[in-house]
């Protein structure tokens, strides 16, 4: 993982999207959109051999994840109350192991982000995230479900794929190196400190910056997680670490190539008077999660879990340029398209 | 399918939402979603082996289809532009054909129904719909395969659902016997006929009215289809018979035991001018379908498809009361709920 500087890497013009026709009509595309229902259905094979029950969760409700860094929320009017779009399932995550212990679902998101993320080659205004939690469950855990479950996924479009790949392009075999080795687990601490020492002005204690997660994604020969999160950067339902205060048991896992955050999880903060403790440091008002709230006041079990993204993993494994290329409907931030 | 006339059956009293807690925590909730992704995987299993490939459409976008009999359509403000939430994928799916000759997908929709639906046992404001469409095919073609979908998935039920099924104390030779024989294929005129002469005041040439399809669902002895609605029913996107003007050339499909429409489906419109036309005469302002009518105006393959409702699918074969049951976070009309 060494650095290096590259200011072309900060893309500044926006990207431009081609028409529906241009875009699905390209086999390009094709070949894209069948590798990515080949992850999906090969992250369902392994969830569900492990036990997990696939559910559907609800796309509006009164409240919302509220930790998605920048982004605003879309509301609309239900019959009078200001309901919010989901921009993740992570409380119905949390409510849902009263049903059951290991749960999934591939679950559509829509975060309003800011303009400017539309020329990032990552961001999307709607995607989709393959979710897991897991009762009982702690972040070592979390992390080698989430890397079997994309180690198996990959695994699947490497057998079940290669023609889309020749399409694409991509080398199988460059793909298979990348899973070979098991997913190093890497401090946030150390993230940073290498970052710097590369002489990238990482600011220490804070979220990793979208440039900094990209170079770190560059040079990586295999996909790898940052673990550790600093208290701030992240929402109230990441787990505060009783070892160490202030430092979040919470991880996301980078992909190599430049294509940087596949996956973001965590152990979960499950005790009434801690998550309210959260939410007022993170400048939640408790009131808006008279819902969620009543569900953990009479006890939820401990979890983690983590959200993948599927544009980004399918942009990974297909070898895209950039995210919005692993969907049939892209939207990006500002941009009016279907 | 003889008529009777039953007051009882037009119910007034709200539905009321248990708790998440009591909800989740019912074993009867957890074997009616096991049910439930048992009939989706079943339908994928069908679909795929069919050749069709399983996509994801867009949650949100500037038009929606407006076909949904006195439900509103839920607004968002997209970066100062008004979109909707979908109401059906039907746009995309046509769209989609451009990428691939038969697609799929299991997608989420939000129409926000009149309050007085929160008492009929069958709508909900946020569901679930088995989406389909195939280029080439025609209404006989969607109706057989939405046959096929149904049968396969309830017999995936019927085969390894057992333990669950037990739970909700359903007979499981009750389900096998509705699914033993075709579906038969009645025309509209035909049910409109059979429910006046058994003394309900069904009005010819239009929409069969929400009790009447209770009354002849709970007369069936299997599935069976509606075909042949009157134009001025149902959304501009379902084709005009050229044999029988006024006559579209779409189906229901009709549960039995109460649980009344399962799915709806058509051949479709596809040329540009007939489209125009169409959607003036349901009263649509062309101007706002821009992205669709820029895909139809260049070409677009011959088609027809169909949405199976997934949790009235469930309702029925679960042998629930009311479709709010099928689903872990219910939303009714005018109920606020997670």
């Amino acid at each position: 993982m060494a650095m290096r500087i590259d200011q072309a890497l900060v893309v500044t013009a926006a990207d431009t999207l081609p028409s529906p026709r241009v875009h699905l009509g390209n086999p390009r595309t094709g070949a894209t959109l069948r590798i990515q229902q080949t992850l999906i259905a090969g992250a369902r094979e392994f969830l569900r051999a492990g036990g997990a029950v696939e559910m559907s969760h609800p796309i509006i409700g009164p409240v919302t994840d509220p930790g998605s860094r920048g982004a605003k929320q879309a509301d609309i009017d239900y019959y009078g109350h200001q309901y919010k779009l989901m921009t993740s399932a992570i409380l119905y995550k949390q409510a849902s192991l009263l049903a059951f212990d290991r749960i999934f679902l591939v679950a559509p998101n829509v975060r309003l982000e800011p303009i400017e993320t539309s020329s990032t080659h990552r961001h999307l205004t709607e995607f989709r995230q393959i979710d897991v939690e897991v009762a009982g469950a702690n972040r070592d855990d979390a992390m080698a479900l989430a890397e079997g479950v994309v180690r198996h996924a990959v695994t699947k479009v490497l057998v079940e794929c290669a023609a889309d790949l020749a399409i694409l392009d991509r080398d199988p075999a460059v793909l298979e190196a990348f899973i070979r080795e098991p997913f190093a687990r890497v401090p946030h601490g150390e993230v940073v400190r290498r970052l710097r020492s590369g002489g990238y002005p990482q600011a220490p204690g804070t979220e990793i910056e979208w440039e900094a997660e990209e170079l770190i994604s560059r040079d990586a020969s295999a996909p790898f997680f940052i673990a550790g999160y600093p208290k701030g950067s992240r929402g109230f339902y990441d787990k505060e670490s009783t070892a160490e205060p202030g430092t979040l048991l919470n991880f996301d896992l980078i992909a190599p190539e430049s294509c940087g955050e596949l996956c973001s999880g965590s152990e979960r903060e499950f005790e009434y008077a801690k998550i309210i403790t959260r939410m007022r440091e993170t400048g939640e008002n408790p009131s808006k999660y008279a819902w969620y709230l009543d569900v953990v006041r009479n006890g939820i079990p401990a979890s983690a879990g983590f959200g993948i993204g599927v544009e980004r993993l399918t942009r990974w494994v297909a070898g895209l340029d950039s995210v919005w290329q692993a969907t049939a409907f892209p939207k990006l931030a500002g941009v009016v398209s279907p």
